[in-house]
C-alpha cells in the first residue's frame, strides 16, 4: 500500500494512498488522534459513501454537513461549522474529518486551524483534485467577495488518506479535469508519470482501480516532495503553479462559473507550453506530446474570452517592475524554470495560439 | 523607557513602555516592516487620538474601522475588514496596526493570522486592559453565538507599543477595571507590584503618567515572563487564570452585559482568596490585603446572581473525573498554586462570602 510521507518544517504526517481505505477508517483514526470524531462532508457525497465510512467505527462520529460547491466556500460556512462543533460539544481534543474534494477540505482545514485556536483534522479526499492536489500541503482557506483564498491558514492534516475507490462516483468531467494536475506534475517534475498517463490513458479514464492509484500516488510524490523542499512558497513551490497564471485568468474571464478548475489549467498549460516552445526552451515534438496528452484528458470545455482580455488579467498583479511577467516554462518533459522577463507580446501570441487550438477543436471560426 | 522582551518558541518582540509614544510612531514601524501600513481602530478612538497617531506620517496610512463594542468581536467584523483590505490592495507584505482595545487588538490580531494566510501586525492598545494583558501572548480571536473566543489563532504582533499617554481619554470605570489585572499579576507573582498598587492608589488612580507606566511595565513582565515559559497554555500560564473562572461564571449569569470583565475578575478574585484561606493557603492578614486592595480599585459594579447558579456555572466544563473542580488559589502575597480538589460545597462556601461582602458594600440585605 503506498505511503508517501510528507515531512516540512513545522509538520510530519503520511498520505496513504489504496482501494478500501474506508473499510479500516476507525481503527487507522484511532491510530492517529484518541479524541471524538467529527465529519464534515456534503449530502451529496454522504449520501454515496456513508455506509463505508461507518461500517468500522462502534460508535457513529457526529457529521456535519456542508452544501456542494464553490459558493459555499465562505467565511460564513466556518462560523456555522464551527458554531454547530460548539453545540454539539467539541474540544480541543476533537479530531475533524474532512470528507470530500477541494471544497469541504479547504473549509475544514481552516476550520480546525481556528476552532479554538486550533484542533487536529484528517483529510480524506474524495475528489481526484483533492488527492493529488488540495490535500496535501498544508494550504486551507476560504473565498472573499474580492477573491479566491484570500483567507486561510497553512494548517497540515495529522494524516491523509485517499482510498481510490472513492472515485468510482465522480462524475467524469470532474475526473478528467482533476488528471490535469497530474499531467501537470509530469510535466514539472515526473518524465515517467508522464509517459505513464500518455500509454494507460484508457484505464485510468474508465477508473481502473490500479491505474488510478499508480496516477495518484506519483502526483502526490512530486506535491509532497515540493512542498517538503518549500512550505511557504518562498521559492521551488512556485512551480505547482505551472498552467495556473493563465488558467486563473480563464477563470476570472468566465466568472469561475464556466470551467472546472482543472479544464483552466490545461488551457492555460497548453499557452505555457507555446511559451516555451517559442523560448525554444522545449522542442516542437515536446510540445506536440504535451498538448496532445493535456487534450488526451479532455475534452477541455470551451469558453469566450480574447487573448488580450486574459493577458490583462494576467499582468493585473504579476507585472514585475520592469513591466514584464513571470511564468513557469517548460524546459524539456519533466522539468520546468521560472522565466521571469516574459513580454506581453510573447504572452499575447502564445495565448492567440491556445485559442486558435480551441476554435480549430470546436470547429469554431 | 521600559522595553520588555518576550521570547516565545514561535516568536520574539518587544513591547514598549512609555509616554509620548504615538509621536514617534512612523519611524518605530518602519524599522519593524517596510509594507504599507492599515490600521484599525474604532470611529471614536480615532476621533480623540488621529492627530497624535498621524502626526509622524508623511503618507497618512489607510484606516479601517470597527465600531465599539464586544457585540462586533465576530467573524463577520473580520470577514468585512478582509474585504476592505483586499479592495485597497494589501498584500502579503502589508503590516495591520490595531489601534485600540482588547477588541480592537482580538480582531486585528486574529485578521492578521488569516488575511493571504498570515501578515505581520503591530499592536497599539490604547485600554489599560489591553495594555497589561490583551495585546501581550498572541492569542487573538473572535466569539461565535456558543461562547466567547472559541475561533481564532496564536499570533503574535511584531511589536507592542503601549503609550500610557493614550489612557488619559480613558472612562474612570474602564481603567479601574483593567487595573483589577494588574492586581492580579501583582497577587500570582509580583508582591512588589502589590504593594506598589497599594501605596500609590491614588496617584495610579487620577492617571498620573508615571504610576501607569510603573503599574503597566510590571503588569507587562508578569505576563510576558508567564508566557515566554508556557506559550499555549499547557500548564504555568493558567495561572493567569486566577479569579478568571468564578468571573467567567459572573459573566455569564449577568449575560456580559452588567459587568466589566475587569469587574467580573475582581469578584472572582475575592471567591478564590476565600478559598485560600479556608483552605488555610493564606493567613487572614494576607487575605485581608488582597480584599482590601481589589475593593480599593473599585467601586466594583454589584450584579444578581445566586451562589448555586454562580457554582453551577462554574461545574459545567471544568468538572474533573472525581466531580472536583481545579482552581487557581494564593498561597501568599505573589504565589499560587493549582488546587485540583476543590469541592462544591468549599466553592459554594467562598461563593457566598464573596455575595455577602458586596451586600455588605452596597448596604442590600
Ligand atoms: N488547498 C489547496 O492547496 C488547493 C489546491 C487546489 C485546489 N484547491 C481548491 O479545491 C477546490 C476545488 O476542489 P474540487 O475540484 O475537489 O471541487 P469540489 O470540492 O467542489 O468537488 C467537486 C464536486 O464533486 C462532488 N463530489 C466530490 N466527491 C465526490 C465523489 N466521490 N462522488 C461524487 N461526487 C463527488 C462534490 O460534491 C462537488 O459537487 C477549489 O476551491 C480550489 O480552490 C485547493
Ligand atoms: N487576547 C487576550 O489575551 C485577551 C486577554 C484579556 C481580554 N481579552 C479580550 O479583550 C476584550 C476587552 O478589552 P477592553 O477591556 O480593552 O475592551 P474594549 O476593547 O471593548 O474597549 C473598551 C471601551 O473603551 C473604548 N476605548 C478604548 N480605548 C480608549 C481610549 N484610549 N479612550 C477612550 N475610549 C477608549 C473602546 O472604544 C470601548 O468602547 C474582550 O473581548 C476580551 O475577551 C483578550
Amino acid at each position: 500500500m503506498p505511503v508517501i510521507s510528507l515531512k516540512t518544517p513545522s509538520a510530519a504526517y503520511d498520505i496513504t494512498i489504496a482501494s478500501g481505505l474506508l473499510r479500516t477508517l476507525a481503527p487507522r483514526l484511532n491510530k492517529l488522534a484518541k479524541g471524538r470524531p467529527f465529519i464534515v462532508t456534503s449530502p451529496e457525497i454522504w449520501g454515496l459513501w456513508h455506509k463505508q465510512v461507518l461500517a468500522s467505527f462502534k460508535q457513529a462520529p457526529t457529521v456535519l454537513f456542508l452544501p456542494s460547491g464553490e459558493a459555499h466556500k465562505r467565511l460564513s460556512s466556518v462560523e456555522s461549522l464551527a458554531q454547530q462543533l460548539a453545540t454539539a460539544g467539541a474540544d480541543r481534543d476533537s479530531l475533524l474529518i474532512a470528507f470530500g474534494g477541494g471544497v469541504i477540505g479547504d473549509v475544514t482545514g481552516f476550520l480546525a486551524a481556528i476552532y479554538m485556536r486550533g484542533i487536529p483534522y484528517v483529510q480524506i479526499p474524495t475528489t481526484l483534485l483533492a488527492q493529488v492536489d488540495s490535500s496535501i500541503g498544508g494550504k486551507t482557506g476560504v473565498n472573499l467577495v474580492a477573491g479566491k483564498n484570500l483567507v486561510g491558514s497553512f494548517n497540515h492534516p495529522l494524516a491523509v488518506l485517499a482510498d481510490t475507490d472513492i472515485l468510482a462516483t465522480l462524475p467524469p468531467e470532474q475526473l478528467r479535469a482533476g488528471l490535469q494536475e497530474s499531467i501537470k506534475a509530469g510535466i514539472i517534475r515526473d518524465p515517467k508519470l508522464f509517459k505513464y498517463m500518455e500509454q494507460n490513458a484508457d484505464a485510468i479514464l474508465k477508473g481502473d482501480a490500479k491505474a488510478l492509484t499508480h496516477v495518484v500516488t506519483a502526483s502526490v510524490r512530486v506535491k509532497a516532495d515540493v512542498v517538503a523542499n518549500d512550505e511557504r512558497e518562498s521559492g521551488l513551490r512556485m512551480i505547482l503553479n505551472y498552467g495556473h497564471t493563465i488558467g486563473h485568468a480563464i477563470e476570472a474571464a468566465t466568472s469561475y462559473k464556466q470551467l472546472l478548475h482543472g479544464e483552466a489549467v490545461g488551457w492555460g498549460s497548453i499557452a505555457a507550453t507555446h511559451l516555451g516552445l517559442s523560448r525554444k526552451l522545449i522542442t516542437q515534438a515536446q510540445s506536440d506530446r504535451i498538448i496532445a496528452l493535456i487534450l488526451r484528458y479532455g475534452p477541455l470545455s470551451p469558453f469566450k474570452a480574447t487573448a488580450a482580455k486574459l493577458v490583462a488579467l494576467t499582468s493585473g498583479d504579476k507585472k514585475n517592475r520592469s513591466g514584464t511577467l513571470s511564468f513557469i516554462l517548460p524546459t524539456g518533459i519533466g522539468t520546468v524554470q521560472i522565466v521571469r522577463d516574459v513580454t506581453q507580446p510573447e504572452l499575447l501570441a502564445a495565448t492567440e495560439s491556445m485559442l486558435a487550438l480551441m476554435r480549430a477543436g470546436t470547429g469554431q471560426p
